[in-house]
Formats: structure tokens, C-alpha cells, sequence
């Protein structure tokens, strides 16, 4: 199988990059973590980005905050699909990240998911391994399940300490 | 070869849409265009969206303007990678679709690209659909030098345009 | 009487229901809590929601963070009245939520109140059923006393308060 | 059958309030019309709104642009819905209308549509009308029915337009 | 000399208050301070506003957050200048208020400072009574003296404490 | 009677100014209009402030766009009243204009209108005069009468062609 | 002298690279305008900015909209100064590529003018290279001299248009 | 060497100053610290920025938050480079102070850096003053090798951080 190639900007990007790990490993999808800068180490990304298709990655997941150029400048030297995740940090908590991410130029697409969205990242390359794998793919409907169960669970806690609430009070 | 599905939230939506049926042309990857709205027909929307993997396709482009929903609804009954792009209808010229596209909750991702950017969500579903055809990564590489040339091309042109507006001023 | 539905997209926006809950108890206004998410368990709301009319209720509450798709999605599937209120989950703090539950499509509207307003979001639902029912219309404009008074009392509080610091300082 | 009030506060928001009386009109809902501005005559919008359900009145449209204090201000006044529908005027397109209709304190909902969304708000009005009226809601049925015929029309259309684009192109 | 009101909207808003308090007593200008709310107490704010030049004022400030009225509602009562001072509550933190107190439509204009800025509106107000006062004027003159050299005084801590530092570091 | 200072920071706010010139004129307020900038001009602008009070008059008018601090520059150097106009010039449509001209540090206050807004401006500098100027208080208050009839004229004009259009349509 | 380069992202930021020439020329200071892009020819950015210096280069001018990663991947490979210019390209109106530009990690700055700011680029690159040249720097002197006496001349024609309009008036 | 201007608009700006002194620091560049308001000190400034050049500074870096002048106020006294730093200060956290100092009109510009980047306005001085000086530019080229370390000892630990845990989760 692909494996997933997970880059943060910078190291206290860490716990988004954990949330991807996560969900990776929950579909026993291999991956590599780096720490690695649009800005800050042009070179080792180039070389990293450019090689990673004959290296056996299947996506990317770019992970950065502040004018974060780490997606696109990726997806500007690969033709894999790259996922940016824009980090919350700095004072414009994340928009500016956003914007940095999603609103590339024509020609060089960045799958743009939520400010922070880890986990989501992650999901989306599982989907994208899982279009021709139909086994992955029944993983990603039974995933779904457990998730609506677990929606269903907190439904009934809730409702019940409400209506526990109501009474009382 | 799995198809592309594109579908508008409004008949207003065409020009992103033609954008995306354009690209996807040149790669040669088959696609289906349709209008649907999250809202205004949410049985065609859960119909379509989960019978989609079983009817052939690979990846849906979602293009929705205003309070988007519709790439969150069809990511919602699939599992298939969904591309959202957020239309720059309204007032408010797309920062409410951007943010209705791309802030899912954690589970249901959705692969946000810029505002109106059909022509990016068509390459990315390509690029998604290049992850383990060797081919169509070729092609997508032969397209990335392409653009580049044109790229060049634009610089012989301006730099000349501007010496010689240089040399009249 | 119509019972008032209050449904939450996802358990950690609990403190927002109960302050419609308290509300709604206030005028002896039926209803009922849930968690259920236009994402994560869009069947689970599409049932309740196409259902909500023939069970009995006369409004639905849908409150929802980030790319806030939960009162749309259930004003889509039914038509009483959707009141929407955007959570300020996320780092953009409910401005994403904000826009997109207001700024929905023509066709399907949704009465969006204030970020994080479920107090507010429970009386506009009281003011609803009070159009045709005289007795809780009285007991609104009674509530409307009573915060008046409430307020008049911090006027009172207050001013002395700050005219006790003037001598003092 | 309650009448319902579309307020202007200027006579420039003329085609957001025609786009409401047109969708009153399809419901056969009475309606009133006038202009009255919140700091322009704030008197006479204290006079109507304060007699509102007096006079037969089911929930009020107040339309603004700006810092839109109109339907905070009628909702002060009376505790029939208010209906706020922000206007695009001016140089910000609306988002100062947003928040200024949007972010009411407690105890006073404002039920908000999207920035110039006259017929949402005539919609949500007819929808309120019809909690406790079964042949309103009927028609509200049709209606949705009739717009999502409409939408697929449009399907039919655009996906046989693009079809021949691209069999010519 | 002219009174100066200062009106909070909501009890929440003392520390602003306590601001504009501080400073007119520096300037032993005398003021009346109130809770009263455009949308809570609206009949209380009307009484007093439209009495204000009457009893003796000759400007009000108004604090208030969210879709923050309460500047605008009084201005439309009264011609004696308003001064607006948006209030930093809520998950906006404030741009709320901004937009709702500064973008007042033609004729009715208010005097906007920026968020929490409680200081600030008293000095407004005692500029405009200086505009016929030299004594008021001239205090004025004497506390920007005083706030130049408290500028003066940090220049210089700030400056040894730096060099201080880096003689260390 | 003190004169107004009518400042533009770009003889492209002229449209701006004239609107202050008109209103300033309906009140016989004398005023004088000047093209002078914070950044360009500086020392004009510095010799012209400081003097303000001297020359006769009694607040100041500035107009400026993008990073706009004429207002606050012009403040920094008088202690007359500065009311701050932001002007809508730039791509962000004022926002900038708006935030520069309103966010003013403790100490030095600046009365910001609405973007745009030269009739309030001036609007407001008639107020100020007024606080101790009952004739001119009284204008102003005609001045409110006979703008409420033009709402009220409206209000006439479009209920009638409402009506109309719906007998007919 | 050190030359200065202007680079476009695309040949649509022309009209902006052409108002930096132009400032250039003023100057007499030697320049070579490029289109070069981060994104699509991003080996050729690389080669030009990391051999900047020693091709006599003494500051960057890098003009792109959207997701402007141009200055910052500049940046990231020279130690040459980098202007960002942010165009105002797309529906955001320049706001992401401001964001995408000034919001740089530290370790890499880009010295960020205003959206759409050619002129200013320009201007700030012969700041940089007058620090050491004292001929350039009484230029620059001369030019604001020249500036200043512009907007005395608008001042002069603006105050006569509109006392001439007043009297017709 | 030319001497680097340190400027604080407030004492509550030290710790981004603090940055910058470090950075300048590390280069062994000369620099002078000081707190020097565009509002609340004017003339200080401006007897401080019009001499600058004369005093033997380089360029200046102003540290504002708010409606951040402090930069474009020096910068419209000397024709030395100015650099600004918005300040994250206040409820909009850093947004007016960013668009205030970056949004300068034409003929005046501001080198405008990230909110709160002290260093980066630290690091863009000596990049300034490195276009002639071989040996800085040395110095610079080697500290970019020295953060190209830290990246890549980051990347060795996270990495392996993760990889421990994965096998450990």
C-alpha cells in the first residue's frame, strides 16, 4: 500500500500531526512524519516532494500556520495529491493559514481541509487510497458506523441529563 | 477508468463547472455534470451521492456558493474523496462558501479548493486518480511542463513589452 | 402545544442547549433534546426532520460549530421553522459558523439568531407558537417586564456602585 | 389569516422587500408595506410596532443595510417574530448588516435570513403561519416540490449543453 | 457645565464605564452614569435621551456589545452628540460592535471610538466642551503634556532596561 | 461661529467632502476644505492642526482611505474635536480606512463615522456646536423633522406602487 | 548601482509590475522585470533567486495574488531583501494574498507594501540602496519635495472648485 | 555600521522589541531602543525621525498595535527604510494593526513584516544593510544554515517521538 508522508512547518504543529497519525493508524495505513519548512528548509522539501512518488507515497499531508506556503510549495514540485492543513497558530488564529492554503493559483491544487483538522487530513488520503481498494474502502463505511453509533451514544447520555435537569430543576 | 461526478448547486454555477469538464477533458478522464442542490433536492443529492462508488465513480466535485453545504452533504453519504468548491456568489464573494467548504468536523472531511477554482478541483480528482496509474501521472507531469513553457513564454513576452515601453517613456 | 425541538450537531455544544432548554421551561414550552449531526448521522436527521411535523412539533432548534450544516440541512427536509445557532467551537470562534447558517440559498430559509445565543434562539420559537396563542404572548410580554425590571435594578446597583467609588477615589 | 409587515429602512432596499411581497403573494398571504427607518423616524416604527399584534400583524420582515438596527429595534417593541434581513449597501456588502441584525443580545431574538434574502424572509414568515395551519403547509409542500423540479429542469438542461460542448469542443 | 451621560447597555460593561468615569473626573467634568438598553429597556432609553439636552447634558456615551444599538438608538432621540464605544463581548471580540455602532446611515451620525475604548470617549467629550471653553482647553493641553512625559519616562526605563539586558544576555 | 476644518488626505475624496461641504452649508456653519496629507504633507498638516484652535476654528473634518491616519495624526496635534471619515478607496473597500481611523490608542480620541459617511461628519460637528447654541439646536432639530417626512414621503410613494405592481402582476 | 528585480507570479499582475518600472526609472536605478511563478515554474524561481546576489541583484520585488507564496519562497532562497506586492486578483480582493504575504514565520520576513502597491515596492528598494548612497537619498528627498508641492497644487484647485460651487450653489 | 532604530509605540510592546534587540544582537549590529508614540508624543518623533539619517541610523523599525501610525508617521520624516510591526494588541489581535501599517498610500511606503514579528523586522535590517556588506551577507547565509540544522534536529526528534508512540499506542 502507498504510504502517507506527513510534514509539518514547524514542531509545534506536533499535535495536529498526532491527529493524523491517529487516524492513519486506525486504518493501518503507513506513513512518515518529518518536520520540514516551505521557508525555512526550501532544499530538503524539494528533494523530499520531487522524490516522493518513486519513493512510494501515494499523498501528502502538509501541515502549517501563518502564511503557510508548505502545501503549495509541495504540490508545486509533485503531482500526488497534497492535503493542507492550516495550523491555528499565531494571533489571526488560523485564517491567515486558510487562505495561505486554499486559495492556490490554476494548475497547482492543494485539497484544503479544516483549520486544525488533523484527523480529517488523514481521512481524506485513506478515501483517496480507498478509491480502487475495496477493502479499504469497507474500513472507511465501517469507520462511518462507529461514528454514528458514537453520535447515537452521547444522543442518549444527553437527552437523558437534560430531561434529569428538567426535573430537578 | 472511474468518472468524475461534477455537481453544481445552481445552474449559476456553470462557468466553474466548464472549468472543471475542461480540464478533466484533457486528461481524457470520463465525467458527468449535473445540478443538484443540497437544499433544493437533498433526495437527488443522497441518492446520487450514495450509490456513486457502485455506479463507477472515483471522486465527486461539489461547486456550491453562499452557506455551502453541498460538498459537506455529498461527503457525508459517501466515502468517495469529495472536492468542494466554494462559488463566489453573493454578497459576500465566496469567504462564505470558503468557510462553509472547508471547516468540516472531524470524520467527514471534504478537500477544499479555492474560490471557483474548477479547473484545480478537476486536476486534484486527476492527481487522485494518477496515485496508482502510472500513465496519467505521466500526463499530469507533461501538463506541469507545459504550463511551466507557457509561463516562460509570458516572461519573454512582458520583460520585452516593458523594455520597450522603457526606452519610449 | 407544539413541542420545540433542540437538537445539537455534536455533545460539546450542550451549554448552548440548555440555555434554550431553560427557556423553554420557563413558558412551559414542550420539547425534546438530541445529538445528531448533518454529517455524522445524516440519516438519523433526515428521518427525525422529514418526521418532526406529524410527531408534533412546531419548530426545530439545529445548533452547530464550524461549517455549520445542521439547521440547513434540516430546513431543507421539512418545512416548519428552523432556528439556527452558530457555535463558536473552532478558532475562528463561530464566524464560520455565523455565515454558514445564515446565508442560505433562496427556497430554504433558516432563522439564524446570535453566536452561542440559545436563549435567544428558544424565545423566537416561543414568539412563533405565540402568534395564534393569546396566553403566551402574554406571558412573553410579562418576561419582557420582568427583564426590564432586572435591568432597571443594575441601573441602580450600578450607578451607585460607580458614584460610591467617585467619593471614595 | 395574520398579515405580515415588510419594513424598509430606506426606500433603496425596494427590490429585497418586492422580492418578499412576491413570495407572499404566492402563499396569497396579506402583507403591508412601508418604509420607516429605526433612526430616521424612530417614532413611527415605535407606533406600528408596539400596535403590530393589534392590528393583525403575525411576525414583522425588517429590511436595513449598515449598522441595521431596524429589526432589533421592532423587536424590542413587540414579541411578534422579527424577520431581519440584511442589506448589501455600502461599501462592506452587507457583513456590517450581518452582525448588526445577527448578534442581538438576549432576550430579544432577531430571526436573521442571508444579506438580501427578501424571499427567504417572506418564506420563514409563511412557515411560521404554518405550524398550526395544515393547508399552509400543504402549499409549502408544493412549493418545494415545484423548486425541485426546477432544479432538475435545470440538471437536464446543463448536462445536455455541456454534453454538446464537449462533443464540439 | 454640561453633564456628560455615560450609558452601559448591559451591567457587563463597568470596566468600560469605570474608564470614561476616571478620566471626566480628571477634568472634574460632571457626569450621570446608567444601565439602560436599546433592545431591553427601550422606552427607559427613550425618555431619557430625547430629555438629555433638557436636563442639563451636552453629549452621551454609550457602551454596548454585540449588534450593538444602543449609540444609534440614542442619537435618534436626541441631537446632542453620541459618543459610541463598541464593547469587546462575545466570540467576535468586538468587530461586532464596531461595525454596528460606526456604520450609521446619512443623518444620523455617532461618534465612534475604538473597542473598550472608555477613556477615550470621555476625552472626546471634553473636547467638545472645550470648543468654547479655554480653561477646559487648556486642562486638555496639560494632560497631554502629562501623557507625553509618562511616554518620556517609559522611554527612558524601557531603553536602560534593554541595554541592561543585553550587557547580561 | 467657529469654523469646521474639512480635510482630504487625496483630492480623490473629493466626493467625500463635498457631501460634508453640503450639509455644513444647510446650517450656515462656516468651514474651510483643504487637500492635505498625514504622510505626504506632513508638516502641513502639522503647522495647520496645532494652529486650528487659534485660527477659529472649532473641530476638525479628515478624510482618508487605505492606511488611513490623517484623522489620528491630525489629533495627535490639537486638542479640537477630530471626526474621522473613512474612505472607501483600495481594494478592501474601506475596512482598512475604518479600523486605521477607529482604533485609536488611549489618550488621543478620534470620532470616527461610517465609511464614507461626509454628511454625518459634518452632521456631527453641527451637534457639537449646538451643545451650547440653542438656535442651532433647534435646526438641527428641524433638520430631523423634515428628514423624517422624506422617510414618510417614501413610505407613501413605494406602499402605493407595491400595491400597484401586485394588482397588476 | 545594484539592480532591482520585479517579479510577477502572473503576466495579469502586469499593470502593477509597470507602476514599480515606472518609480524605478525615476530613479535612474537598473532593474529587470521577469513572470516567474512559485508554483508553476518554481526550479526557475529557484535558480533566479539563489544566484540574485551574485548576479548584481540588490533587492527582490515580488508581485502575486491569491496564495502569494512568490516573496516568501524568494525570501526562503536569497539573502537579499524581498518586497512582497499583494495583487488584488480574486474574489478576496487581495485580503489572501496580504495574509499570505506579510504572515511569514520567523527566520524568513518579507517586507510587505500595500495591496497592489507597485510604486511603493519600488520607492522601498531605493530606500534600501540610498542607506549607503547619498546622491540616491537627496533624490528621494527631491521627490518628496516634488510629492508634497502635488498635493499642495490639488489643494489649491480643490479648495477654489468647491468655494465656487458653494456661491453657484 | 549604520545604527538599527528600535521603536515602541507603547511600553507594552517590549517583548517584541526584545526580539528584535536579540536578532540585531546576533549579527553584532548597532542599535538604540526607544518608546516614542506617533499620537501621544508627535513631536518627539518627529525630531527623532527627521534627523535619523544625520544620527547615523540605517533604518527604523516602529513596534504599534491598534491603529498602528507609529511606522507610517516616521516614515513620512526621513527617506530611510522603515520597517513596522503590527502589535497584537487589543480585541482585533493584531487585524487593524496589520492593515494599518501595510496599507500605506502611494509615495510612502512601510516595510510591513508579520504581527508581532520582531525579529523578522530585526532580520530584514540587516538583510537591508548586507546588500554592500560581503561579510554580513556571510554572516546572514551562515545564521539560514544554522535554522536549516534546527529544522532537521527537530525533524529527528519528532519523528522518532512519533514512532515510538505509534508503537507504544
Amino acid at each position: 500500500m502507498k504510504k502517507i508522508a506527513i510534514i509539518m512547518g514547524s514542531a509545534s504543529d506536533l499535535p495536529v500531526a498526532e491527529e493524523a497519525v491517529k487516524a492513519l493508524s486506525e486504518f493501518a495505513v503507513p506513513y512518515e512524519v518529518m518536520v520540514c519548512s516551505a521557508h525555512r528548509t526550501p532544499e530538503d522539501l524539494r528533494t523530499f516532494a520531487a522524490g516522493a512518488r518513486e519513493a512510494g507515497f501515494g499523498a501528502l499531508i502538509c501541515i502549517a500556520g501563518l502564511a503557510a506556503h508548505l502545501a503549495g510549495a509541495a504540490a508545486a514540485l509533485t503531482t500526488l495529491p497534497v492535503v493542507g492543513v492550516p495550523a491555528a497558530s499565531g494571533s489571526l488564529q488560523g485564517l491567515d493559514a486558510l487562505l495561505s492554503t486554499a486559495q492556490m493559483p490554476p494548475g497547482i491544487p492543494v485539497a484544503t481541509v479544516a483549520i486544525g483538522a488533523g484527523r480529517n487530513a488523514a481521512l481524506l488520503c485513506v478515501q483517496m487510497l480507498a478509491i480502487e481498494d475495496a477493502s479499504l474502502a469497507m474500513q472507511l463505511a465501517s469507520a462511518r458506523e462507529r461514528m454514528a453509533s458514537g453520535i447515537r451514544d452521547k444522543n442518549r447520555e444527553v437527552a437523558s441529563a437534560l430531561n434529569q435537569k428538567e426535573v430537578q430543576g
